[in-house]
Parts: structure tokens; sequence; C-alpha cells
């Protein structure tokens, strides 16, 4: 099993990916287009995208490259994110004047930032944040970053735990290049389109509440070439293999004018604790 | 009446308010929160906000904002968004290595960004990046901004129409100190929370569905301080003032634990061309 990540070494998904199997291989990339390509030229077996944060709410974007790419969903983890503010040894933090991070990041940690007298800059990845301040020995500037992080680029921890809410979590995807699911499967992602009939989403989700299979999620995204027109996602909790379930898909294929099943899966269970 | 925008003149914020009414005082603020600042503590009577691009999907953060403030939506217009590349007067392309907008710019010009050899610099507004980069005589610096945001601080427009999408349009809501709407309701915005149990969305869809009244927009947040869980806000074609509309409220307030409304306006009609 080799995993592709975005991010740097350090980064939450690396975390995720370890979560999955301890043991992986891991391959680092620049974007979450980068890990799809890793996965479909054969560089690697599966990849890890973010997918909704408990805070911050869902990552769209990651939506719109399952759509694009024909990746299955194989499995979903849940990480939690513990944010720390990093910076070179001996920075103090009246000398920050910069705080670097994903926006995810920043996102999660207004409250401690606005405590801060600094500029936040957005950049592309949490860990990368600090490799940056590594690499430049720039010691007006923070990271908001694991801790892991922090050793990765012999950064110093210079306050932990700095998200806004405690139970800081993200739930991440596995897609592979097959579709074989990583246990077996009790939920299941779908996209679909509704016509723009009055009552046609209230429609859609009746096939599946009329078989009394539960929606974990519901999330809408537009259609960029026709304004105002919507793409579902929706999380079931159903097999693909499940009969009444399968049933529920023909069903809502007789009306809806796009239909397409992401992946069906193993939800995550936390690990017992020892 | 009196507007207040996010952004600097030329925002496409300020023509939206101007949409509304053409003869309107305009107040232009630094962040969203200022907006509503201005409204509640009456140096505006009004409030204009960004709330869904049809390429670019929702402006999740001011949903978030229209529930933390009591100010109602009173009307809702359509902006259609041009966007362009702008420099100082001289610069050429190839010059360019860095370019500045708000991150809904530069998402709506991912095509186009990509042809250019440049760093993406997300700033706090895209008429905003046009004035850094007068003020700060940037030769090497770019903005995606409006032809206005050119007028305004004086930039040569390098390349127009550079949005991925010819058909980009933004959706506004304007706020008010009272809930009195622009015009004759018919569309109303509402925000619930369901329970835990299964086909409970769709039991709360059904209270408008069983009467006829069209949901076209349904959009979940996450709940900070209770992860994966919901508030869902949706855009009804009703006024609070329909007796059908009132009696779905009132049957949904029967189970949903949280139901507010957040206003009841007048949906946008396209002006005539003469």
């Amino acid at each position: 099993m080799r995993i592709a990540y975005q991010g740097e070494p350090g980064a939450y998904s690396e975390a995720a990916a370890l979560r999955f199997r301890p043991s992986a291989d891991l391959l680092p990339c620049e974007t979450f287009e980068a890990v799809f390509a890793a996965v479909e030229q054969g560089r690697a077996t599966h990849g890890i995208l973010p997918i909704e944060n408990s805070s911050h709410g869902t990552i769209h974007g990651n939506y719109d490259l399952l759509l694009k790419h024909e990746l299955p969903i194989v499995g979903e983890v849940k990480q939690p994110i513990v944010h720390n503010l990093l910076a070179l040894d001996g920075t103090t933090r009246e000398q920050l004047r910069r705080v670097f991070s994903h926006p995810q990041g920043l996102g999660q940690c207004q409250r401690f930032l606005r405590t801060l007298d600094v500029e936040l800059v957005p950049t592309y990845d949490t860990a990368g944040s600090a490799k940056l301040i590594r690499d430049g020995g720039l010691r007006d500037t923070g990271a908001i970053a694991s801790e892991r992080a922090a050793e990765v680029f012999g950064l110093s921890v210079l306050e932990a735990g700095v998200q806004d809410f405690a139970d800081n979590t993200t739930r991440f995807l596995l897609v592979g290049r097959d579709q074989t699911p990583l246990g077996p499967a009790d939920k299941t992602t779908i996209v679909f389109t509704v016509t723009n009939d009055a009552g046609a989403l209230f429609k859609a989700l009746s096939v599946f509440a009329l078989r009394d299979i539960d929606l974990t999620k519901l999330e809408s995204r537009p259609i960029p070439e026709r304004p105002f027109e919507f793409l579902f996602y929706a999380d079931l909790t159903a097999s693909r293999d499940d009969l009444p379930f399968a049933r529920a898909l023909m069903h809502l294929a007789e009306f809806a004018p796009l239909l397409r099943t992401l992946g069906s899966y193993p939800r995550w269970e936390e690990p017992e604790t020892e």
C-alpha cells in the first residue's frame, strides 16, 4: 500500500494516511490534482483527501475532483487536528509580524490569531508553511501546523493547541485505483442532479427515506456552465451491495438526469483505546 | 438609502449595491463583520453581501454572519462578474511575477492564471488588490478585478474577461436594520437543525413539498461545538405572509430543534432590456 497525500511531511494528511495503515509507504504531492495523478499513473495505490472539518466545514474543491476523476472512494478516517504556533528557535511571540498556514489552518484558529498583531498569509500547506520558515530563516514569521511539522522542520512550538475548538477533527477519504473497499462496506457516497421541478430534491431523498436508508451528509456544488444549478453529493448508510439500496438507486435513476456512485466503503470507527 | 459594502470602490459589491438603487449612498468597509456593524450602529441603512457565485459556489462565511447577527434579509440581486487582469501602465504580461486578488477572484480565473508564470497571492478584496498595486507602485504585480477598479486606481487592463466561464454571476443579499422588504416578498430564507434520527432531513423538507412550496437552495454548515452536526440554510419560493408557508414553518417547528427565518424578500428579476 502506497498512499499519495497533499503537503509536506508533517501535514495532517500524512498522519491520516498512517492511521489507515501505519506501515504504508507515503508519497507527498504538491496539489490534490497531483494526488489523483499519482494514483492514476500507478506511482501510488491510494490517495488521501481531506473532505470535511468539524469546525470549518466541507473542503468543496475535493468534491469537484472526485467527480472529475474516476477513482473510487474505498475508505474514510477521522483525524483529530491539534494546531500549534511554530517558529524558529529563539523567536518570541512579540517578534512575529506574519503567520503562514493553509487557509483551513488559519480559519480554524481565528480566535487565537486575533490575539496576535500579525498579518495572516495563506499558503499551500500547514507543514509547508513550517518548511518555508526553515528554508528562508524567517525570524518574523510563525506557522500554524502540527507538532510533527515542528519536528520535521526543526522549529519550536511557541504555543500548543491553538485551534478554536478543542474537538477539532477532519474527515479524510481514501481513493484507490480499483474499487475494493478497505473492509466490509456500510457507507456509500453518490452524486446526482435533479430537474428544476418543485419538490425535485425531496423526491430524490424519498427513494432513501422510504427504504429506511439514512442520509448522513448532503452537500450541493454549483455546475459551472449552468448558473445556479447544482450537483448534490450524498452519504448514505448502506453498501452498494445491499438490495434495498440498489433498488433505491434504480428508483433515483428513473428521474435523476445524472447519478454516479463515487464509492462504497467501511464507515470509520474509532479504534478501541487499550 | 445608504448601503455598506465590503471592499474598496470598484469592488463588485459596490456595483451590486448600485443595481438595487443607482442613487444610493455607499459606505466601503474593510470586512463583512464591519458591514454588519455599520448597519447595526446606524451608519448605514443597509448592507450588501455576496452569498453565492455561479461557478465557484457559496460564500459560506456569510451564512455564518447572517446567523450570528440579527439583521434581516430584505432583498437580493444578481450581478454579472467580468474579471480583468490589471497592472500599472507600461507593465507587460511577461514582467508579472505575482497576481493579487480575493480568493474568489483567483478561483474564478484558474484557467487563465495557469497560462501565466506567476505566484497567486490571496488578498482581502479584488479592487483592494488594484489599490495595493497603485499605492506600492508594484511593477511586477497584476490584479484580478473589475474594469471600474482599473479606472478608480488608474491601472491598465492587460486582458479583459479572464473569468473561466463567460456566464459568471454572483448573487448578493441586502440586509437591513428593519425587516421591510424592498418590494413584495416572494422568497424566504430560513435556517434550521434536525435531530440525528434517520430520515430527519427528509421529514424537514416534507413540510414544504407537501404544500407545493419549492426549495431553490439548500446549504449545510457545520456547528463548530458539535462535530459533524449541521445547520441547514434553505431558500423557499414563498413569502412569510403566505398562509401555507406559515403553516409549513409551524409544522417544521414541531420537530426542528432550531428554526429561524432570516428574511422574506422579493426574488431578483432581471430588468427588461430596452
